[in-house]
């Protein structure tokens, strides 16, 4: 089965345990329409690449963490966009979640995503409970404090942010977390791989820059100059447009040289050189070209 | 250590893991400012008596779970006390967590205490990691989907509230999880626990409807008469004061019968039984009397 399918049946079946009695109706409406259909799934697919190239030793502690990363990430999206945040009506090219439910569903509908990730990898790896404890704390660590997503989310309150670990937080934690939690669920050691998922959330962070910058909101689906709005920090406005793309490549070489020796390390190779394609803005590649 | 001194060190554990670098600062300050001082600590009470009557085999694992339970419970208040649900000032005597940091930060807190609710089970369970999966299952119940306090709160979104199981999944499921927690901490089979948690969380639910309607703000320290402003399903409006009353003192002596035989078994019930004298608020004893 390819890694696709694998997310598309992980998410699937968290959804289908937390959603089947269908009540209450609208959470549960709510969580299938943040879920499906989904982004580019970037996170669970490095994660799930990273344990096919370490062997994937099992594969359901790989998929349960790959889901659980990508409900976490589905669930700082959720947050991010209400109010009280971006405040963005528009996500994915349709309403965004608080706009199409209302506030109240939507931040329940981020507070029962992250309960649902830590469930998924609990009830998935019940055959693998070694997994269970470093799966937990590696996914904990990513999303929680002081240096996973919420923690870069917090930094947005603060008035003196320190740029570089604002990103790491916000955005490279859940690549990390990704990363790692692909190697622990096939018994390998995470290690290694910290410095890959690290390189890749930052240049997944300098894309985003970018296309925050550069792109039309029909191209993206969101309001673009959302950081300039909200007086955020951005790669663009550090290094300036050509500087940025030279910075993002330089990340992807990076991410690819500090893939370790494991059964699958070409592979991995090629596909994180095919894979950051998707992260260049089409506006960006006419420019750039 | 007695139970409260032993709740206290877990919560204090489980922050200084979170805070430990003090970054980002207003995110840390919030987290210690929700969680210290706390309110009555009934639910991880709940969790460590439970373990005690079964003979405490494993105080770690117990710890974990009591912390957990709390985590949980003051996530859920943070997020409730938000303007888009009971838009509440005060709680415990003090600013509510968004009217003294802000909404974004209240959101974050409110986030970050469910991720760190279950890093501290995976984190302190590590010795004992045949507790983590079901731990982790019986507390993911407790606040999610379908019959978990985010349940709860969704189902005042919608038009066509079923009273019983609104109350059950917004009040009862988290005790419920609190005693089979504490039950599973120790190795015991968590079922006969179901009915205790479940009867215990229903009386205290009804108590909590009797000082919303009877209590002065003064003595519950937040504003009172919620339901009936925010339109919600209160025992006192279906059974009448002393309807209720008497209600709520069938749903205590029920828990008590329903304790199962264990070596704390009968210091459990008379600790239950004195513990409500807590429930019923000052104004209703008078009233009562």
């Amino acid at each position: 089965m390819d890694v696709s399918r694998r997310i598309e049946r992980g998410l699937e079946r968290a959804v289908s345990y937390a959603t089947a009695t269908g009540r209450p109706p609208q959470l549960c409406e709510a969580v299938r329409y943040t879920l499906f259909p989904g982004g580019a799934r970037v996170r669970p697919r490095l994660c799930l690449s990273v344990a096919l190239a370490c062997g994937d030793a099992n594969p359901a502690a790989a998929d349960a963490a790959a889901t659980a990363i990508e409900l976490l990430h589905n669930a700082s999206l959720v947050h991010d966009d209400m109010p009280c945040f971006d405040d963005a009506g528009l996500r994915r090219g349709k309403l965004s979640v608080h706009a199409a439910f209302g506030e109240p569903i939507a931040l329940l509908t981020g507070d029962v995503l992250i309960v649902m990730a830590f469930e998924t990898v609990a009830r998935e790896c019940m055959l693998a409970p070694d997994r269970i404890a470093p799966l937990m704390a590696i996914i904990g660590r990513a999303v929680g404090m002081p240096h996973g997503i919420v923690a870069g989310q917090a930094w947005e309150s603060e008035t003196d942010i320190p740029l570089e670990e604002y990103h790491r937080a916000k955005t490279a934690s859940l690549f990390t977390g990704a990363a790692c939690a692909g190697a622990i669920a096939t018994g390998s050691d995470p290690q290694p791989w910290l410095m890959v998922g690290d390189r890749l959330g930052a240049a997944y962070q300098v894309a985003d820059d970018l296309r925050d910058v550069l792109s039309a909101h029909e191209e993206i689906g969101k309001p673009s100059g959302q950081d300039l709005q909200h007086g955020r920090p951005n790669a663009v406005a550090k290094y300036g447009l050509a500087g940025a793309v030279s910075h993002l490549q330089g990340l992807v070489e990076g991410a690819i040289e500090a893939i370790p020796d494991c059964p699958g390390a070409e592979s991995l190779r090629q596909l994180i050189g095919n894979e950051v394609k998707r992260l260049v803005p089409k506006n960006l590649a006419r420019t750039a070209a």
